[in-house]
């Protein structure tokens, strides 16, 4: 039996794979991924690898810290409170507790739960599109895969950034609408939460406003503000370390995962001491591997990295570089829509779903590993390690102009 | 500022320890953990070190792989299918797909979603003082944590171990009175879950005949019968690798957690091809961390290492040998009521939840690390690593027999 074939026999997920022939990779280094048949390819989609594949630096903090001891949150550990402090001073202090969990799902999860013992309610609000993860409650909140007829009618949907972008009063009296009817239907919105680079809504730097809008309405109804890092955050979207910066709100709880380990499974959940205080009283939450000293000495490996490297400058000044050669190569071609995104999370809209699939499976025979997403599933996903250079950049742009010419 | 105060001030759950006086520990080797001031103890609590804690097997595992390839189930990968296969069987291919994901919150959310998918219906039924774990979904089915007022019209209350031993025929009118409630109600039961250590319920063998007359009953209404295997699961109980074998059932659904990874956060929930089949039909799931290369080779670490050293056969072995001893102490001092369990779980329930918390701390002082659990608090847990000998179950006896005298 070939690989596929075992795969199918036992995986759930079988099928899921991200081209028409799954790859098989055997090697990663920085932005480079190797297949079994010795071919390399430029990596331009996995932001989990966030400080490049198989970086040293984080092998050996795990490996390490793994051959020394690795327990759990009921004993004292230093690398759990460092991780707790780096993690906090980013946010200066505004929010200064943290928990520690394994996924952003879990993360998500706790945030809504939290939410909920502060303020006694129920509903949330998320944007149309958006993906928050997986679990029971998750799920509801991921109306990208969450069918509407399965939809509980404590979610709220509201427009994202292109609904804002294209009638900004209409959005807001909308969204007051939506939260207006949870609350009379017994479901006073809890929270409002949106992932700050929109990723699955098709890829959007925070338009001007719109957060800032959505958090008066979302405490007008004595809901809280959570801010959906695990993909817009350590510094992903260039010139800030937490992508809600751009629109100069700060959230009540921020949710961290898929970069924060480099792959290894570490999420958090941070927020107010007031409002920890809310949801102790009522949760005595203790989560077994969250925050264990092996996933915080990945976790505190990857945060050094980017602060000593600089890499939330390096993102942004690549972004710049990256965008602006996308975005001539836009100006050629009458395929491309537009050119979005901020940093080194970069969206490249398509005019069809057909084209976009076929782009990717293009880049793919060009080296070039890319993303798909978007509501009309016609966006290209540009999300590469941050270690990503203006030399690669260039690669890809020729490369797009050549698939899609 | 000491560790402690640098904690409190930003950690969300800062003030769960162990002890009054909270241990900072700085090394684990094999079953003994060593703290900053340079005392050993002999660890008999914790389970998630389960092949002994840094066993050098699992760092080199995780090391080599970290260092060579991270990424997710959406490449083709061999480490992955290679867990599958040794998971499943484990089952006898009767349950031959597996999920993987992060934690056993993570595992027992997933399989309420997928019962709930294949059986089209809502509820749960759980026992009373059951934990499975802490999403919003679960903490529901964990009434050892989610307060009478906060439990959901979905979940049903079944007794544990002890009703059962008590007066059968009623547990089970009893059980079907609650089932029928729940689908009077609109929430027919998709599953029936059970730890089958039954921990937190004060840590019990299955007594003859529990499961099998949970498992017709859940199966009378079109639901699934779940096996949460994250504590009893990897050959912890003894004579078989899986708790509910004790009991010769077989599950629709098995969850896995804790000592799956030595410690590396990876969980996997497994079922049959026709229970996953409905599941993918409606949930596209994935999990960005569930199943990534080093996650899966820690599991072949532990799974293999668990096999190649005959470690369910020394857990029954030693575990006789430590329940003889304990038993034996038992009849000399009125305050030990009883002692339960299998294998390398072993429970032993003193007169009440504050001689229990005298012991645990008297034991402390000893060099030996135990857990409190049980409705009543009053049952000292005891969860060693597998690799625990007969030596160490001598002392631990001692040790008991002293600290209650």
């Amino acid at each position: 039996m070939d690989l596929k074939e075992r795969r199918n026999k036992h995986l759930g997920n079988a099928e899921k794979f991200f081209y028409e022939e799954p790859l098989h990779i055997v090697k990663g280094e920085d932005v480079w991924l190797q297949s079994s048949n010795g071919k390399r390819y430029l990596d331009v989609y996995n932001n989990v690898a966030h400080i490049g594949h198989s970086n040293p630096i984080v092998v050996e903090a795990i490996a390490s810290q793994a051959a020394t001891l690795n327990t759990n949150t009921r004993y004292i550990h230093e690398n759990i409170i460092e991780l707790a402090e780096e993690i906090t001073a980013t946010f200066n202090n505004e929010l200064e507790i943290c928990y520690f969990c394994c996924s952003g799902s879990e993360a998500n999860d706790l945030a809504l739960q939290i939410a909920r013992a502060h303020t006694g309610q129920n509903g949330c609000l998320v944007t149309e599109n958006a993906y928050h993860g997986n679990t029971t409650a998750v799920f509801q909140m991921s109306p990208e895969d969450c069918p509407t007829e399965k939809k509980e009618e404590w979610i709220g949907l509201v427009g994202g950034p292109a609904k804002y972008l294209n009638d900004k009063e209409k959005h807001i009296s909308e969204s007051l609408k939506t939260a207006e009817k949870l609350k009379n239907n017994g479901s006073a919105p809890a929270a409002f939460i949106a992932d700050n680079i929109f990723s699955s809504e098709g890829i959007f730097t925070i338009p001007k406003g719109y957060l800032k809008n959505m958090y008066n309405l979302i405490r007008s109804f004595n809901g809280l503000a959570i801010a959906d890092e695990v993909q817009s955050g350590f510094g992903r979207t260039g010139k800030y370390m937490w992508g809600f910066q751009h629109d100069k709100v700060v959230p009540d709880i921020v949710t961290l995962g898929k970069p924060m380990g480099n792959g290894h499974p570490i999420a958090a959940v941070v927020t107010t001491r007031e409002i920890a205080k809310s949801f102790n009283s009522s949760h005595g939450y203790f989560n077994t591997f969250g925050g264990n000293p092996v996933s915080a000495a990945a976790g505190l490996a990857v945060i050094r990295f980017v602060n000593n490297n600089k890499l939330i400058e390096h993102a942004e000044n690549v972004g710049k570089h990256f965008k602006k050669g996308l975005s001539s190569v836009a100006r050629k071609l009458r395929v491309i829509q537009e050119v979005r995104g901020s940093g080194l999370f970069i969206g490249v809209e398509l005019e069809s779903k057909s084209i976009t699939s076929q782009a990717i499976e293009g880049l793919l025979s060009e080296g070039i590993l890319v993303g798909q997403t978007g509501p009309q599933n016609n966006v290209i996903k540009l999300r590469p390690p941050m270690t990503f250079k203006n030399e690669h950049a260039d690669q890809v742009i020729k490369a797009i102009e050549k698939v899609l010419s």
